[in-house]
Formats: C-alpha cells, structure tokens, sequence
C-alpha cells in the first residue's frame, strides 16, 4: 500500500501549533517563510513515499544480514541511502555553517515522522546520526567539529550511541566500559556494548560511535562516566579515512520487528576514542543526545501510528462485509460503514493527530528555548520531551494493535503489512529510556524539582484554551469541557504528587506512569483543542474545507473517547498505589 | 522458562466459583469429587509442563511446512501428540458413553488453559477437536457419532472447522462453497475454504472436516447453508481408512504467530461430504460448535496472558537493575523491587486471574444449564460468553505486551520468548469472532432480545457480592465500592443501550466493544471479588496461607487499578456516538 505523506496536517501543526510567530521570529529562521517549509517538505515527502515507502515489506522480509563481523544490508536500503546523502537530506535541521539547511526543528520533526512512516528501519539510520551531531554540536571541541561534523551532516558517515551494555541497560550508573588515556591524549577503549542501533552497516563509509566509558580513576556510578568519540575507521588529518579501528561487530540481534535496522553487539578491544568535554561528564552530554532522540522516538511512534492508520483505513473502504446494522441496505457494504470499524479507525486518527499536535508544539518550544533565552520555554520543553516519547510510543502499539484488528483475518497474515507495524511499533516504549524512565524524568526532574511550578504553567496554559473553547459553538464547547476535566484530573494528581513526593515517595513513583499517561493524554488533548480554535478560525475566514472540518471532528473524538483516560489515571494514583505496594509475589 | 501450572489457583476457581455445589450435583458428575479432579488436573500439568511446554518456542522457530499439497508438523510436536493420544487427554470433558472421561467443563477449562499456556500452537488442534465432537454430539445422526465420536474423542483424528472463505469472512451469508447431492444421499462438496486451523497436518491419521456449504436451492444469505462432514480420508464401515478425499491443501499462512499451528487454505473438488441435520441450518450447528469454540479461545487468553506473566515474573526476580527511589538501598536492587515493574506485574496478574475466575464461573453455569433445565442459568452463561472471548482475549494482547515491557531491550529480542506471546495473542481478537462480533453478539442477542432481563439479572447478582463484601474487612470494602462504582456505570448504560436500540440503532452500536468491554471487566472484577470473600473465609478458619493472602491482594488490585476503565467506557458510550458517527474520512 502506497504511503501518502499528510503534508497538509504537518504544515499545518507547523503553521498552528508550533509557535511559529516566535520561531519564525528567530534570527536563524529569519530567511525562511512558510511556503519554503511546503517546497521543503514536498520534496521531502516525494522522496519519502516514492524511495523508501517501497523499501519497508521487502527490509522486514530480507532483515540486516551478518557475516563473519561484517553486516550487509537490503540491497534496496543501500541504494535509497545514497540518494538520501545525494539528495542532502541529514542536513535538514543542522546548522548551515556546517553544512546543514538550519530549517526549523518543527520541520525537522515533521520530516523525521515522514521518514519513519515510510519505514522505521531505514529512519533509524538518520535518527541517530541527528543525535550524535546535536552531541557534537553542544559538547564537541572546535577540532572535532571540524572533523566530524560535516560529513556526518552530509550523512556520508552515520554515527551512534554506546551506553547499553549486558549488566547496564536502564541502569547506566553500571556501565563497565574502560577508557585508559594514552601518551598521545587519545584512549584506548575496551568493552563490549549490545543493542547498538546501526552500530555496523555497509551503508556509509564510516560510523562514528559515541562511547560511554569508565575512566580508571573515575568515581562508581554514573557520575564516573566519560563520553568518547570512537571513530569505525580511523580519520586522517585531511580527513581522509586511514586504518580500521579496533571496534568489531560480534554479532546482531534476530529482533521481533524493525527488522532491516542491524541492532549490533560491539566488540571493543582498546580501540582508539577521543573524549569528548571533560571526564566524568559523559552521562551528562549523553542526555543531550538522548533528549533530542527521545523526541525522535516518540515521532517514531506517531509515524507508525500513521502508517497502521493508512493501511486500515485502505482495507475497510476495500473489503466489503455484513450489512449494515441499522438495516439502511440489503447489501452488504464496505467495513468502513460499520460503527465498530469507524471507532477503530477515529481512535487511530485522533491518537495519531494528537501526537503530532504535541510534537509540533514541542518542537517549537525546543526550538525556542535554544534559540532565546526564554526559561518559562524552557521548562515547559523539558516537561513536554517524556510524554512525547511516552505516551506517543505507547499508544502506537495500541494504534498498530487496532490496525491488525481492523484487517481481521488478514491483519495475521505477514504478506497484508499491518502485522509488521504491530512488530515494529513494541520497541518504541521501550528503546531511548522506557516508559518507566521516562515517567520517572517527568516525576523527578520535570515536577519534584521545581515544586510543580512549571507542570501548573502546563495547566495554566490548558485552562487559557479551555476559556476559549468555552467562547465557540457546541462541538467547541465539547471539546472544551471534556478538556476541563481530564485537566481537573490533571491538578489533583499533580497536587497529590507534590504532596506525597515528601513523605512517601514509593507511593509517588508507584503511580509515575499513570500520571505521564495522564499528562501525555491531556496534552495531546489539549493540542487538538488548540487545532480546533485554529480550523473553526479558517472556517471562519472562507477555508471551510474538509479537512478543517475534519480537524474539529478529530479533536471532538479524542475528547470523548480519548480523554475519558484521564480520569481512570487519576483513580489509579490516588488511590492504587497501596494495594501495588503491599502486593507480594511468594515463589 | 519452565511453565508451572497454576493447578492450585484453578482447583480455587473450580471449588469457589465454578457453581461447583450445583454442578457436582449434577447427575452426569457425581462420581467426582475434588480430590478426582485435582488428580487429574495434577497428571495434565506435568504432561503440559514437561511434555508441551519445551516444544513452544522450537516450533515458533520451525514451524509447520508445507510443501506439494503436504504439512509437516514439527519433529517434537508429532512426539508429544502421540503421547497426547496415549494418555488419552482429548476425552477429558466428553461423554463416558462414546469414551470420554466426563469430567466438567470448569475441568476442561483449566485443561484448555495448561495446554495452550504450555504451547498455544500445539492446543489449537485438540481446541478444534472438542468443537468438532460438540457438534456431531449435538446434532449429529446416530450413525454418524457412531462412526466419527469415538477416533475423535481418542485423539486419533481431529477436526475442523471450516466457515472462512476469501469473500466471507465475519459475514458468513457470502458463503460460496457448493454441495450438490449425489444419487446415494451424499453430497459433493466444492470451492475454497481459508485460514482453516490445523486444516492439513501430519499428527493424526484422518481429519474430520466440518463445512459450511449451499446446496443448489438454498436461499441466498446465511439462511441457506448447510453443515457438511468432510473426512480428509474416507471412513469404511468397519471403521478403517479408505481413499483419500478430493480436499486438498493448497498453501498456508505465513503468519505473525502460532507458526507452528498450520493455517491452511483447503480446495475442495467435488470432494464427498454428508449432511448433518437438516439442509439449511448449518449456521445454527456451527453455531454450536463456535460457542465452544469461542469459550475456548478466551481461556487462550488466559493461557497466553499466564504463561506471559510467569516469564516476566521470573525475568523481574532474575535481573538487577538501579537502586530504589526510596534510597533504602546503595545497592541496585532486582527490578521487582520497583513500583512500576510490580504496577505491569500487578496489572498482569490481576488481568490473567480476573479471566481465569470468570471462565471457571462461565463453564459452571454451562455446566449446569446443559445438564438441568435452567433457563437462568442459561441465559446467564450465553451472556457470559462474548464477554470471555471479548474481555480476555483483548486484554491478552495487553498482557503480552506487558509481558515485552517488563523485560525491557531483551524483550524485543526473539530468543527471549517474550515477544511470542506478544505475536501469538494477536490472533485471539480475531479468530472465531472478532471483538466486535462479540459485542454484537452481547448486544443484540443477549441484552436487547431480552429487553435486558439477563443483563439486569448479572447487576443484580453482582450486587449481591457487594452487599457481602460491605461486610467484610476494609480491604473487602474497598473490592466492593469499586465494584459498586463499576456495576453503577453499567446500569447507566445498560438503560442507555436499551434506550437507544429502539431509536438510534447506529449509536447504540457505536458503544458495542465499549460496552462489551465494560462488562467483561465488571464480570472479572465480580469474580473476583467472589475470590476474596472465598480467600477470606479460608483465612478466617484456619487457612491463612499466603496464596489466600495473594487472592485477596489480586481482587483489590484489580478494583483500584482495572476496574476504574468501566466509567472510562460509560463516557465513551453514552457521549462519544456522535463524534464517531459523524466523523467523515475523505480520500
């Protein structure tokens, strides 16, 4: 099935929901208007549907194939990743003294929803090479920017990121990895690390890993971790490439899904790194790399998300089955008429467009926040980054779990497609920080640290679109009200979590996830509220087209069916916390 | 992972909640008590522990073959099935008068449950079976269970059931294939039948094929199909093998689980086929058939979701991993020891026993609507089933998936196992009715045919176990609000559903899987409330062991954490119509 790019609804987020007037306002975006970011992301979507959508079936059926230390990949995947470097596609959001086109994250985010969509295995690729740039960007020395920034950014090289290892996955404090420094200022890196995404590949000339390691000195924990530039091969001083480093590929994973995306076990025995800032500072700049790719991850699981969507909805106007049940035909008719399937398929819109909704919007606040000093921004980005990566992930699974379902039969068949975003789709909540560490990153640093003060903003500014609404017709007043609600939910959890945090913090944590499942829901609903303020403005103003009366009705949904969520969270924090603490598991 | 039974929670369920004071009173059981059934169900475990459950994940590896018209099942799984046919397990629940052991049906529960928790691939072939010999038991001809009953009830030959066609899938009036009657009283059987589960396969020597078919004259529609019996092999009259059939297996499925379960798409040539019962009421027969059936496929859910939890339990107890928000501990701890991994674990646990608890009540009233005239009863346990098949099957998905996060990167990685369980428990929303055909089911056939009676019957029964539970300590109390709150929500939409399938059809069914859903979760929720009580009185004389703790532990988790859905659903039904069946889906 042919993927179609929802430029519409992305230049729309882009237009509405993603502070464009401030972003736009920014002196790095000044050279570029809103009709640049269309020509922009046309192209980007051609290429995305036309080159890589194709790649996705035959990727998951091949997989990355591993041979004696080398890893091969799909022949396709190969040949569409050098029109990707031709066409300069990595250089999208990065900044043009290094090369890059410095468009606006929003952009970026809507590119990296396209790519993925296409298929999640290729986009993986890109996704970690942004991340390693935005490291090197904030963290690296002028001499190492000057090495690798520019051919990673041209996407000739790839890079990577190495924390994982046996013993230290959620717990980085346990990394083992040894960093011993030689005469010549380099190190000698020695460890093994497992679930490298893309860690070896025959796509680019080179990788660049960046390596969490152990300096011999370094205090236990993970404030004695040190980050380290570990070239695949090595770079010459004109920056040509010299001799294979001492990293090798063991082995790769035989994975549930993104199957064409090689996950490697990495071999290194004294390799040559080069630290990157100051020792023991590597957990530090890795979260700035994590940060930006737990946004991507969370795009991810809205790119699935609209890509199950795509399919079923093709499937139900397709198949014909059953009459209707309101007896309005003799004959049967296509599924889509059935109330049941238009459930499934609004729950799949509505949690797709949600998602994309608090992308955008957070895009734009990161954006800002960068670019300015704007601290309020700031914070509210911050508070913004878990629950894009974790309730937009967890609801893929649900949006490709629905996916199958719609499909009936054939949604178990491989050959049909759907299955393979249900396989894809279940590493999302867990790579980049699962939705525990990102329920905790919300609850620790997002909420406890400052005493709730920027998740009230977060509600203040909920409340403010909530008296809007209130000045609309019925379905805006609809809207409105059911977002009042789950907002109410919202208050009174984070009030109970303020409270508890000081004298019983297990029961706090206890419900961390429910309460980012709350404020995820809330704040996807709250930017479908704003969508809508926005599509009955261009009603309004002559733009009364479908799709902005689907805008409205796509909010109206997830209102009712959607927010409704928000109250069954706030039982389960306030009172479910006990009987999850005092349960026991006798052997 | 080794498998362990859960022989002790399911003789709890069989003694506490199956009706077991009617059900042993039974004329039909009163040879057994539950010392027999603990016996038995003791000597299965071992078989589905030591003999099934190795077999699991070797023969999601292999799978079944197929090659020139032939299906060959995996070494291991021809092995344990000739065992299966020795020890003579097929006869389990089926009457002594044609071979069975005749034990209850709560009985056979608990054995559905141990097999497919051991390997869901493996139990889907004696599944068919009983559904096959269901069928013939009840509508078959003196000659015909004569011949057919006892191999089949030996585990000699297994049957089918073929319903799907490429046309006809949920709506089975499109039903195409042909039945022609011959000169000597039977028929010939052609056209394409699809996804028939074990359809072809090499473990027993014939396959009894039941088939749905349109004789020349037959109205159009599902009123005009008949229910053929199609042997693979043809039966002499003295009861040995013949010439093969002219059914032939064309291919199978490539699918995303229960691989080594073959899927086949069966071609039949003027193949000979013999009524059962009278032309024209096939669909009421296999209706039959399916009802077991569809029982039997909530109690997969069940299985797939224990077999999912006990992985992940031992995974949780197996692997350090940070130290304790609580700071009680310099040390990382066993992931169990954090709040959000016991919150998946609860979830997992309360989810599996919940089922497990209203599938022992559901087979008890069965039971004893089958054997005694009570129509109570049955009506109850016809309104129970949808809610078993829906409920349990679509929170398996969730259970499984679960099951993946809780074992955080190695989840995804297919060596685990605990990805099977995710891909195999995908099936179970759609086989032998999809969720939504369980709803409608629920909705049409079991509430408004009635006006509502047996719905109001199930509250006010469920009120009962409130009252009771007020009685009780604070922890019981506490069961009972919820479940109070829950039942609330269902009464309103009840009357709600009741309402409006008299004038708005469409919205009534708009809130069918809602409503379906809230049911289920209020009927596992009742159930196991019932538990607690059940494990309250065991502690009050004498029995205070920590599995009566744990019972009642499970019933007030599951009121605080999985029962607040019900008033999620409740929204979604009585305000959420109108969003969806206005909403518009443009190309």
């Amino acid at each position: 099935m042919p993927y179609q790019p929802p430029v519409q609804d992305l230049m729309f987020c882009i237009e509405h929901l993603s502070h464009w007037e401030q972003v736009s306002a920014l002196g790095t975006y000044s050279d570029y208007d809103l009709s640049d970011i269309v020509a922009a992301l046309e192209a980007y979507a051609r290429f995305c549907s036309e080159q890589i959508a194709p790649l996705s079936h035959i990727g998951d059926t091949l997989g990355a194939q591993f041979d004696n230390g080398r890893v091969t990949m799909p022949d396709g995947d190969r040949h569409a990743y050098a029109q990707f470097i031709e066409m300069g596609w990595q250089a999208l959001t990065h900044p043009p003294e290094h090369g890059g086109m410095g468009l606006p994250r929003a952009v970026g985010a809507a590119a990296v929803e396209m790519l993925n969509a296409a298929d999640m295995s290729f986009g993986l690729c890109p996704l970690l090479t942004d991340g390693a740039i935005e490291a090197l960007l904030l963290t690296g020395s002028d001499e190492q920017k000057a090495t690798y920034l520019e051919p990673l950014i041209s996407g000739r090289w790839s890079g990577t990121m190495n924390l994982t290892e046996p013993q230290a996955g959620s717990d980085l404090g346990r990394v083992a990895t040894k960093a011993a420094q030689r005469d010549d200022g380099s190190y000698g890196i020695s460890g093994t690390k497992i679930f490298i995404t893309y860690g070896a590949h025959d796509l680019t000339e080179n990788i660049i890993h960046l390596v969490l390691a152990r300096t011999p000195d370094a205090p236990a924990g993970p404030k004695g971790l040190s980050l380290f530039i570990v070239p695949q091969t090595m770079v010459k001083l004109d920056g040509s490439l010299g001799a294979r480093n001492s990293v090798n590929c063991a082995s790769i994973e035989h994975k549930l899904g993104v199957r064409a995306s090689p996950t490697a076990v990495l071999q290194y025995d004294d390799a040559t790194g080069f630290l990157i800032g100051e020792e023991n500072s590597g957990l530090e700049y890795m979260f700035i790399m994590m940060n930006a790719a737990r946004f991507s991850v969370g795009v991810q699981g809205i790119a699935t998300s609209d890509r199950a969507y795509q399919r079923a909805l093709a499937y139900a106007r397709d198949r014909v089955q059953s009459r209707p049940v309101n007896g309005q035909s003799k004959d049967a008719v296509a599924i889509i008429e059935h109330p049941d399937v238009r459930r499934m398929l609004m729950r799949m819109r509505s949690l797709t467009e949600g998602g994309r909704a608090m992308a955008a919007a957070t895009a734009g606040l990161l954006d800002v926040a960068h670019h300015q000093n704007n601290p309020e921004m700031a914070a509210l980005a911050e508070f913004m980054v878990p629950l894009v990566k974790g309730f937009c992930t967890e609801r893929a699974v649900e949006v490709a779990s629905l996916g199958v379902q719609i499909h009936g039969g054939m949604g178990f068949i491989e050959e049909t497609g759907a299955a393979q975003h249900y396989r894809d789709a279940r590493i999302l909540p867990i790579y980049e920080g699962t939705t525990a560490i990102q329920a905790n990153d919300l609850l620790g640093r997002k909420v406890m640290r400052d005493g709730g003060e920027t998740a009230r903003l977060f509600a203040t500014r909920i409340a403010e679109t909530e008296t809007l609404l209130a000045q609309g017709d019925a379905t805006l007043q609809a809207v409105g009200a059911s977002l009042a609600q789950a907002r109410g939910a919202f208050d009174e959890a984070l009030n109970w979590m303020l409270d508890n945090s000081r004298h019983d913090i297990d029961a706090a944590f206890a419900g961390s996830v429910p309460f980012l499942m709350l404020a995820g829901n809330l704040a996807a609903g709250w930017k479908l509220g704003k969508s809508a303020l926005a599509a009955q403005a261009a009603r309004d103003t002559g733009q009364d087209t479908p799709f902005m009366a689907q805008k409205i009705a796509t909010a109206l949904f997830f209102a009712e069916h959607i927010l409704p969520d928000c109250a069954a969270e706030h039982t389960r924090i306030l009172h479910g916390f006990r009987s999850l603490l005092d349960a026991a598991f006798p052997e």
